[in-house]
């Protein structure tokens, strides 16, 4: 193996594996005998399905799921998935084909997670923010054969599957707490499990890298990419998760992230690992988090950096200090040390992860010291603002050359690209060889993401590969200036995007969208701001008001932003 | 798949995985298609090495190990652990051979763990208490290239060498704490390690099926056998025990289990996956013992029953008492009450495992529901004495007849033998094909336990297969009469064995160890003992008196002890 920085100060990335040499075959001990082989004693498949009956085992009368006044045990839970496992296959569906959910994050949502890897179809959670087209590519592109909806999206649904040329079959989800009215569909979705049976057969994968689910990237170009998972990998990142959340029966999860993303970051696997509870939500609402909090006992959730703004604002709006600490994971942008604060003296214990929809979600976790409890906050924040280091359960992450593949040293400043090569890379984009291709140039995932590595080994994500600004052969992070402007007290959102210089090549230009009663800010105030905080060549060289463009996962769509400041 | 006991109140044994039926190909999704196999990028060998690596950059600076006055940082464990697999190699030492070692829990035998896998060889650790010629055995078995031996056990290494037609190279641990003189040998370990490249290559596994380790049985009868360990299985069991212990960073863990005993149950590996300390220790001295949990704050440790007795006199006899909750895990017999409400008193949370050599250690645990906490003594100690549930990384495990594979209904009295069918399950015996065959009968490995189910799904040994009593048709287990026996304040240990009758076939016969000072206990004052604890037809028929014959892990004879009845 070659270890690419070998300093003893410098953190080590291990960039090859180089297999082992043939070596003097000891031919007496015949490791490679036939009856050393695997076998079925000694080689089961990974797979989370396990994870089901286990718990359905061990904590069959403990509460699984919770959801306004439902309480489902974990036997309950595990018999309705098996009665819709059973329901998809009398439905016809077979194995290999797609089921799609759409949903909110319901208890049907969670039995999505198991009955229908269970019946040896491929869940395919969907976005419930698309529009009924995007919708109805996801469909056509997986040729759904069945599509279970909520009644709240149902209408949305009947939109995209009109689309359609092979309607697929429908289950319509009578959730007591949806508000719309039924729409014409196939089955009723607690009669389709009551009518199957909770015995029928569980169809196992043959091979721990058969596909379990199929989730939609939300580029912000082109169509969405179909990521396939694999039972392995769902398997590793559920136990790495429960690993590094430390996440035992006594656990109760408030479910913010929407399971329709990277399959809510395989956390319905990895509480069923530990027999954990679930408490389920429609919507994200921080009264009825805090109320959660009080009510059940939560003791981890996640929230994007937007569902933290609005707990932070509810909390001080209504005088909160939880009693006990509660494990808040976020992930995308790191908070500023202002927010970290506020969220710690509400009672929570901030943590930060990263990944992406092609490593079935979390692969790396700023891994925290016990020692840094003791930091003043702004170092705090500085430390939990880096992207960390690959979970326990992941195998290799660099930051390096995009072709050469040559680390970046470990200085705090370079530049070089996220690459993953773990057990965690998804099996490939649904038919979309070039884009697979693509993704794994070089033997590598690359996440398109630039990053500097910091003498402690924790990566820092700078920007995203593509909106890097290169300004008279300086590298310019959006991010960074986008971290200064999101310190103006009159900034709401700020998006950062490369203008086209004759000089320069690039320069900076800034989209900022104002919170209300700030309308006065001008470009030449925020200007000002900046100064003390960029380096001069950082600034940015125009400022842009108004709405900045979002996806339906809220990612802006910095080629946009572009595109308005073409001439 | 089958559930044998589907009833709602009794635990459901998944005995068959039928395979997923082949369906309706979906040719369009083509799934199968080139570009979705397995690569580098999303396809890496699972093994423990990693840990290692991913520790020595993320808490590069923490301390990894504490011996005596010794502090080694991970950075410095790794480094360390590199230089072994070199000079390993350099020394001429091949992939697939095997470096055997000698050494009670020092720093070196950590090192082992990794630096011997690391450099290609296979690791086999051998039990210090074997006599020389035992473990010439072993060595000429597994035709031993290398022997690293702690200086307390090199003599006897000499011993067991001269007997070798072949002499390995001897690798002598100059242990600070070692009190015996040096024996001639090729390196010294230090300078071994000195004179090597801490960059040299790491041998990494092909396929994670690769050999990691070789452990061989205590076997109370013939020569022992060698286990082989793979990589994936390690790796499972590590993740595995890091999850149900809650190894965190910030856990410290003392060690009392022997490392040579099935790699200390995948410790040295667990510790690694989440960096926590080690806190080594050349022997068990319960003074050393509560001297650690008071200077270097150790929050878990593992003791055999016979540990756990030594802690209760110690501080009993010094009135301890612990200023917090330190996790300690037994496995083998099950605390009685009274021993259960001691070690809780001085401030221990017990936890109860089972395993065995051929499953790379642990593979079930009694799975603690918060609940049972506020259970009366008497029920806690009933519940925790309860060998459990598989643990979340092993697959299947059921109690069933070992022929016919069909399980035993969950009623807490019908008999059958705990049979697994996991990942965990070993590669093999080393060349020895027809026990390799006779342990995986049937596609499950035959742990020779035999066990009932109770209704919540938890196993509880009551013998090992070949000790059951089978009177007059019915089975009496020898461990009940034993429980029983241990009941009674002048009985040391208790042993109880089948005796030929010739009315009823078999009847129950007890070896029995006094305490000093109880000399003057009967054989009739322990029958009136066992008379209103054991149903008539299990009253043990005679009481012999004196020492039981054990091996050198402590396993009781069981054979000698039948032998000694025949007539």
């Amino acid at each position: 193996m070659i270890l690419m920085n070998p300093g003893a100060a410098e953190a080590s990335q291990n960039v090859e594996k180089p297999l082992g040499e043939p070596g003097r075959a000891v031919v007496s001990l015949d490791l490679d005998a036939d009856y050393l082989q695997r076998r079925e004693a000694n080689f089961q498949p990974l797979t989370p399905i396990n994870f089901l009956l286990r718990s359905a085992q061990v904590f069959a009368d403990r509460t699984a799921i919770i959801y306004g006044d439902i309480r489902y045990s974990w036997r309950e839970y595990e018999r309705r998935c098996r009665r819709l496992a059973s329901a998809i296959r009398d439905a016809g569906v077979r194995s290999g084909e797609t089921v799609a959910v759409l949903s909110p994050n319901t208890p049907a949502m969670l039995e999505a997670h198991f009955g229908i890897p269970m019946s040896g179809a491929i869940l395919t959670t969907v976005n419930t923010r698309l529009d009924a087209s995007a919708i109805a590519f996801i469909l056509a592109h997986n040729e759904a054969r069945m599509v279970i909806v909520d009644r709240d999206y149902a209408a949305l649904a009947q939109n995209a599957i009109a689309q359609l040329e092979k309607r697929p079959i429908i289950v319509e989800i009578a959730d007591p707490h949806a508000a719309a009215p039924p729409q014409p569909c196939d089955h009723e979705y607690e009669a389709f499990l009551a009518s199957a049976d909770p015995e029928g057969p569980i169809i196992w994968p043959n091979d721990e890298f058969d596909t379990i689910a199929l989730n939609y990237t939300s580029g912000t170009t082109g169509n969405p990419k179909g990521a396939l998972y694999h039972h392995r990998g769902t398997y590793l990142n559920a136990v790495g998760q429960a690993l590094h959340h430390q996440l035992t029966s006594d656990s109760i999860y408030y479910w913010t992230l929407p399971m329709f993303h990277c399959n809510g970051w395989c956390f319905p696997w990895a509480l069923a690992a530990v027999g954990a509870t679930h408490v389920c939500a429609r919507r994200v609402d921080p009264a009825e988090i805090f109320d959660a909090i009080a009510d059940h006992g939560v003791t981890h959730l996640c929230g994007a950096p937007t569902v933290l703004g609005m707990m932070i604002d509810y909390a001080t709006l209504s005088d909160i200090k939880l009693d006990r600490s509660v494990a808040l994971t976020t992930a995308g942008a790191a908070p500023p040390a202002s927010t970290l604060l506020k969220v710690e003296e509400i009672g929570f214990k901030l943590r930060h992860v990263y990944g992406s929809t092609e490593l079935h979600g979390v692969v790396s976790i700023c891994d925290w010291h016990s020692e840094w409890d003791a930091l003043p906050a702004e170092e705090r924040s500085r430390k939990l603002s880096r992207q960390g280091v690959a979970t326990v359960t992941t195998d290799r992450m660099i930051v390096a050359d995009p072709v050469s593949l040559e680390p970046v040293p470990a200085d705090g400043h370079s530049m070089g690209e996220i690459l993953f090569r773990c057990s965690m890379g998804m099996k490939g984009y649904l038919k979309n060889p070039e884009a697979t291709e693509d993704a794994f140039a070089g033997g590598w995932y690359h996440t398109g993401d630039l990053a500097v590595l910091h003498p402690d080994g924790y990566a820092e994500i700078k920007d995203r590969s593509k909106d890097i600004i290169i300004s008279g052969g300086e590298n310019i992070s959006s991010i960074e200036i986008e971290d200064v402007l999101f310190q103006h007290p009159g900034v709401n959102h700020a998006s950062v995007v490369p203008m086209k210089d004759e000089r320069w090549g690039e320069t900076p230009a800034a989209f900022v969208e104002l919170k209300p009663g700030f309308e006065h800010v001008s470009g030449d105030e925020l200007l000002e701001f900046c100064r003390p905080r960029l380096a001069k060549f950082k600034l940015p060289r125009r400022f842009i008001f108004g709405p900045i463009e979002r996806t339906a996962t809220g990612k802006v769509q910095k080629h946009h932003l572009r595109a308005r400041l073409a001439p």
